[in-house]
């Protein structure tokens, strides 16, 4: 399973990804699924992957190799456009490989985040479906996520505003959102990795990769839990009514 | 959709259902699914249902016409005979139903939590799958959900301990757990349904309901993202280290 999630706000984006990779539970690996595409000063891509590790592969190899050459994601006029083009690699992947993973009944999953900046625009984050289509954060959602998502969402839902949420906040939601998916689903583990990126800096300066029993991610894992008791110490006590009705 | 859940804790239990049922986002009513049966001062029992409504109504139905004879759960010897048995009426409306669900490619799925206490022995909580089979909640996972499970759990998993969660306290996790997953999924919805009963106290004495707007639901809910946001602000900021490794 995978867990990774962006996060765009007024000051930036926030991307973060979990790196386990398992084919059944007996056969668990470490992978990267984080990919940085920079031309500092100029425009800046962070992707992150779930579903077949296989596929998700085979798209980051061929936008790699464009960009190498100064093509693609390095010609792209805007983010949508760019979200476009990881979307036309996606179908290219499917008109390859999901002929004959449907005909042994395999499903071709891939997702991908894309989030960046491309100077003059402001950044984007957007989500990368199976069949090629992107889906856009907006100021209402201002975050996406792909994977397992349903533990990470309520403290993303309960906190996270495109206006008000600095990039330093953002950090730690996508640090809590993460660690509380990990916790709650072993095929989702570290590393983690998590980027911050300050709006038209068009450059990578802020990843930070916390491994397993990372003494900073195991202080903040304390710290949360402790606030979280505390803060359920502190609600009022429910008010019982007597018998339900019957 | 559903979701419900029931903690059991040295203290005693906490029991909490939602209220809607939906068949397909265009058909969606509200329903109970909390039922109690109670012989004060003898015995008690909490059943809690999800799945296809008119089959937890079919169980329920047969529960409680043997209840009203005396039998049944009425008679059970032990929380496992009476999880046992709530099983055997799952299997028995089983036998009656899937046949005709199959043949029209529909699942058989009914879950119940029943959660009790009879005299001489501690409570215990149970899961009934739609196979009939019980787990029972132990000291090490204190919890059991159905329905919609994921959205409601880090909280759980973070704060709920078998010896040193209060009953007070158990009733403000579950209902933020359950707050949390109606704001993620809006198929489940209030008014909500909290039980919290005290070991030995064989009898339903604190009930509430609350229903959509429940100023003291709304009050708590405001207190806790507040809570929540505070408590994001005092970790400590998350120290990144340059750039990624390629």
């Amino acid at each position: 399973m995978t867990y990774c999630l962006g996060v765009v706000t007024r000051q930036g984006l926030v991307m973060a990804s979990d790196s386990r990779t398992n084919a059944g539970s007996d056969q668990v690996n470490l992978c990267k699924k984080m990919f940085t595409f920079n031309k500092p000063g100029e425009r800046i891509f962070v992707a992150l992957t779930s579903g077949g590790l296989s596929l998700s592969q085979s798209v980051i190899s061929v936008l790699s190799k464009e960009w190498d050459r100064g093509e693609g994601l390095a010609n792209a006029e805007t983010m949508y456009d760019a979200a476009r083009l990881v979307g036309q690699h996606v179908r290219t992947i499917g008109d390859i490989d999901r002929p004959a993973l449907e005909r042994d009944k395999l499903q071709f999953n891939v997702h991908l985040l894309l989030g960046g900046q491309i100077k003059g625009s402001p950044p984007e984050l957007y989500l990368i479906y199976p069949q090629g289509n992107p889906l856009r954060a907006t100021e209402e959602c201002p975050y996406l996520q792909i994977g397992e998502l349903k533990y990470g969402r309520p403290i993303l839902d309960r906190g996270v505003k495109f206006d008000t949420t600095t990039l330093e906040e953002a950090a730690k939601y996508a640090l809590i959102s993460l660690d509380s998916t990990m916790r709650s689903n072993v095929t989702v583990g570290p590393p983690i990795d998590l980027l911050s990126y300050k709006t038209d800096e068009l450059d990578v300066k802020n990843h930070r990769r916390f491994v397993e029993d990372d003494p900073h991610l195991m202080g903040i894992r304390r710290q949360w839990e402790q606030a979280l008791r505390k803060a359920v110490q502190e609600l009022p006590a429910v008010q019982f009514n007597g018998k339900p009705p019957p």
